[in-house]
């Protein structure tokens, strides 16, 4: 289904980053879901550029609510959000010389030059502003449901943050900040690293860490639909994710199944796992633990030192440095586009459990 | 949709463990592709377990292709391969005391009390052999149109594999040899740390690294149906993966842009990458450079060794060591599922870039 | 999907009709939904032909339930159902040769000529055994749920029946006949004029008219999945149908809206509607009143009169008469399939609504 | 999938009579589609109420390409188009008395209260705007490959049109006429009747008849997506439609086989049938004779006439009669949308079929 994803409620993004708008339409939510515009735009500010780490094309990602809504709550019909676009700079691309690591050469195969290159066109990293708006009307109805979300910055440029220690308030902070990390040092070395890099035309990637907890037990589908593979699906989506594990993922593979398995105990009278190395996942089934998934970010491909390249249009050989105002890092602001990500999909997989009025 | 997978080309799977049967369906494959029943055979032969490494039941896959196939050809309508069930003992499972690490618990909650629990049912690693059947004929299709894929055990119980040299012979030797390792010395420590944690009752995981070469450059979409989101969905479903990475994967996180950018040069005419740390995927669309991706398979969860657990019919704490046949590893065997999943999903992404008729 | 049919509850279906055997997958049916083999097979006889205005060809079709069943219930994984093919008799096909109003050309320009051809291949009423015995299934579920369905002959080689009098012993009757005709002179009518047609070697259609009692209110979306949309697209694909209608359906072209409309008024506290011109579904909605659709079955296109048509292989005109064993007319078989489908897509719009676990 | 319809290229539609816009989102087009504003405006004409036999609603219709199109052509990424709403009076609408015939209660119960009943909101013909802009992209498309499609009303109010006569002048004719009758005498009559039905405070309805030229064989499947279960699925769709037939449809009920059948001959070398009771259909796939399609409309279910109803809110039996602006007939609009819907089920079956890149 190319440009949507879900089953049972789906997401449909569409837009590119020099044309007029981009959005995204969420088909099947129950009708009468709360709509917080509030907290759609705190949303959308934490994917916005901001101080010296972040590029400095400015938007005020000013959406609208343009379907679906009625009376401050869902109609039951597709929701479309419209984020109309601002403060674009075509004339900073150069078609033809492909960005390494990025996709203006795959584009240009996949649509036969017919691509909108401006900007990245439809690649950029501008159209999950439309998915951060549509995310947050996820997360609002998964929160009214006890489903709790956060993700951290895990690692960046070689950074490790602490890990969480307390759900409650560590998500709270999280959620709260616009750099997400919960140890301030780390945050502090984190954003050094982004600026070095910054300074030498250069950028840095990292791992984000996203913890939900209250997720229902039972939720999922062994094949091919379990909750690792509808996630992973839709994770890979997101610019510049290259990785993604569950639990202690890769770390599984090194350990005996003595160490890697959770032992299952009784607590307060609720089966419950003692430690949670498979990240509240078993069989593709949520077990009722906290569900959590790990995202490898890339550096952002697009950099200011010069790199060997083609010009796929002439076919030959040549070298870029890119101008205009790009990010050093965006880790920091890919965290708030996996919560919502991760949102949308958790959303699907209960509607397709329980029926979408679950949600209402 | 569940038990289905791909949109131009999809495979549905059902049976349980102890069932009469396992099998897939084969839906929206062209007419006209040969069918090569020898090579059926091989790939089942590759996941069937054998020798001192593997659980000693016994099965000898015999599998028939009830639909779809004519005159030694598909004929355009649902392929349809069912392997009987045989040689199972029932009497092995205990309903109600979870195996940590396992589905027992979650199936118990999805299904309602309902399962088949017998030998894990539905969730049983047996549901692969019909997998490997369908993925075989996908596997067979995409070498006539010059796609080889291969798939190493790059690492296992720490143990690493070397990496590749020279795919042609290197793919070679993997997909004649039952225990897919480069480097002879490196199988032969793996397999005595299997055997290692087979004496103590215990299991052991590892790290499977598949090569695609061949593929067309131009194939996936950004949003969503990318070739990273798209393989990842299927390959979540193998049993026990928690962890997939593309190209250098979690690695690149690590990186600088400068160093992560895979430049693009003219060799021979043709555009290539100077390295591949990218696993031939920008943007979500395949650059024609080799796919690489490597998945995380954690230790069999099933182990000798006693267990703290619960039973969650009674409610309360219990103790729990596997009884039965059980494999130490399952990292050997996971490998050719491991392929035909890739191959499942790459014959759906060609179909639906450029039609089904396009691996006629 | 081609094969599957269906979102949230689906259907594939997979075979040739001189092949190794026919069968169906249900997929994402609720764990714990009885299963009755007595109502199954009793189903499978009302398509099996009997007596002189069927086709001698006789099948047993015992069915078999190879996955997705454990202790007389589903287990909530895929249902597989397979009906081995016997007593075929291949001989009687000659390839190339097209059957006028059959499929045998269009199979050919489809499959490319790899189709199996044999007995009409995948295109046989055959695979409506598989059909059958999935709907079965479905229809046991929706009648535990108080759905009751039952279909008529409405005409049949221009021989009207009566409607419908009383809905409980009208589908009793119906649900209890081989040859569903609520009046018994005009099923004699229409069997005399089946014999007659037969005695010419030529073959009659007719008109299916369907009624669902029980529906619950508010199951079917606008856009574009509306219950008429659903149950349409499902039912075309039975073999010879032509029209389908909802309610008064065509003669509704020629009322004015005062007559068209159905008033709303209050019985017994609840909203229900005066009349039931529009089969009831408004908006794509159920609106609690019965659905009522009818459905156009064209006569047996395989007769034994001689026909103009061209061998496409040969690329030149010819004539056949057909040979072997063929329908006079298909609607009395018909109806059970037409059940079914009804059955199978009324349970995917409630599933899709509500959950599956609203059928258990 | 609910709002979104077709496997290879969709298109979802969304959007409230009173909210802010209407629109669609055209997903899965290939690059490189010529996309004419022109004839867009002209199909959004042909929709729009003109003269004594519509609704005085004016509403200019000025759409908005927002993504997917650059330079004048699609760029392979999804098309969305948006209409403002202008002209909107809210007051005319009383939430809670049922409008008999229409969804104000069925949308009551599926949205549980929340639906925007405005103008009747999702339900409103105003949505098919969207539509036919969607579709005149694909009408377009299908042109540039020798494909082409015309409606003609073929009954309205009990008046019938002249059959088709040549194909090629008649398509020109109706595609040029905003009232789509082929016979001006029987246009005449069947504007007299609607406005004799309007001068009583009440409605017509009537039948569409599509034809396909140039349509290739082999495009569609047995089960389920046969060419009749798409274009169904998608017509039943388009408000008030509650028939569908093919070919012949309803009347083949009454022939015999030897009537029914179409027979095959060779004509310039190609096979063609003497003539085409099947519409363009054997088994589900075209056969590359004219597709014809016919869509019984049932009449406006609003009218000014008192009709006996209830206020579902109140739960009591009450009258209406409706105020506001409403049309009389809306056969002559739906016209452009039945051809839209058409168009946009065969550009997706064709996509299908032969990859997307065959509409470049």
């Amino acid at each position: 289904m190319k440009n949507t994803f879900g089953s049972s409620i789906s997401v449909t993004v569409f837009g590119e980053s020099h044309g007029d708008c981009i959005g995204a339409v969420l088909d099947g939510l129950p009708a009468g879901i709360e709509i917080d515009r509030g907290f759609i735009s705190s949303q959308l500010e934490k994917r916005r550029p901001s101080g010296k780490i972040s590029t400095s094309r400015a938007e005020r990602d000013e959406f609208q609510i343009v379907s679906g809504c009625f009376n401050g709550k869902t109609c039951g019909t597709p929701l479309t959000i419209i984020i109309p676009n601002e403060n674009t700079r075509s004339r900073d691309y150069d078609y033809g010389r492909a960005r390494p690591g990025h996709a203006d050469y795959t584009a240009f195969l996949r649509y036969a030059g017919s691509e909108d290159y401006r900007g990245g066109g439809h690649f950029s990293g501008r159209v999950t502003a439309a998915l951060t708006a549509a995310g947050a009307v996820a997360l609002h109805a998964l929160s009214a449901k006890g489903i709790a979300l956060a993700t951290h910055i895990y690692e960046c440029a070689g950074v490790r943050d602490r890990g969480f220690e307390n759900y409650k308030s560590d998500f709270e902070k999280l959620n709260n900040t616009y750099f997400a990390v919960l140890d301030d040092n780390a945050a502090q070395k984190m954003q050094e690293q982004i600026i070095a890099a910054k300074n030498d035309g250069d950028s840095v990637g990292g791992i984000l860490e996203t913890v939900i907890t209250g997720m229902p037990a039972g939720v999922g589908d062994p094949w091919f639909d379990s909750a690792e593979g509808m996630l992973s699906h839709a994770l890979f989506s997101v610019p510049a994710v290259k990785g993604i594990e569950f639990g202690d993922g890769f770390a599984l593979a090194k350990m005996r199944g003595s160490t890697a398995n959770d032992p299952f105990c009784i607590e307060n009278g609720r089966v419950v796992t003692a430690k949670n190395s498979n990240g509240g996942i078993n069989g593709g089934i949520t077990n009722g633990m906290p569900v959590i998934v790990r995202t490898a970010i890339k550096p952002t491909p697009t950099i200011f030192k010069e790199q060997q390249t083609v010009n796929f249009i002439k076919n030959e050989n040549t070298t870029l440095a890119a101008k205009g105002r790009h990010d050093p890092c965006i880790v920091h602001r890919a965290r708030v586009v996996v919560d919502s990500v991760c949102a949308l999909t958790l959303a699907d997989l209960l509607a397709s459990r329980y029926g979408a009025d679950y949600l209402r």
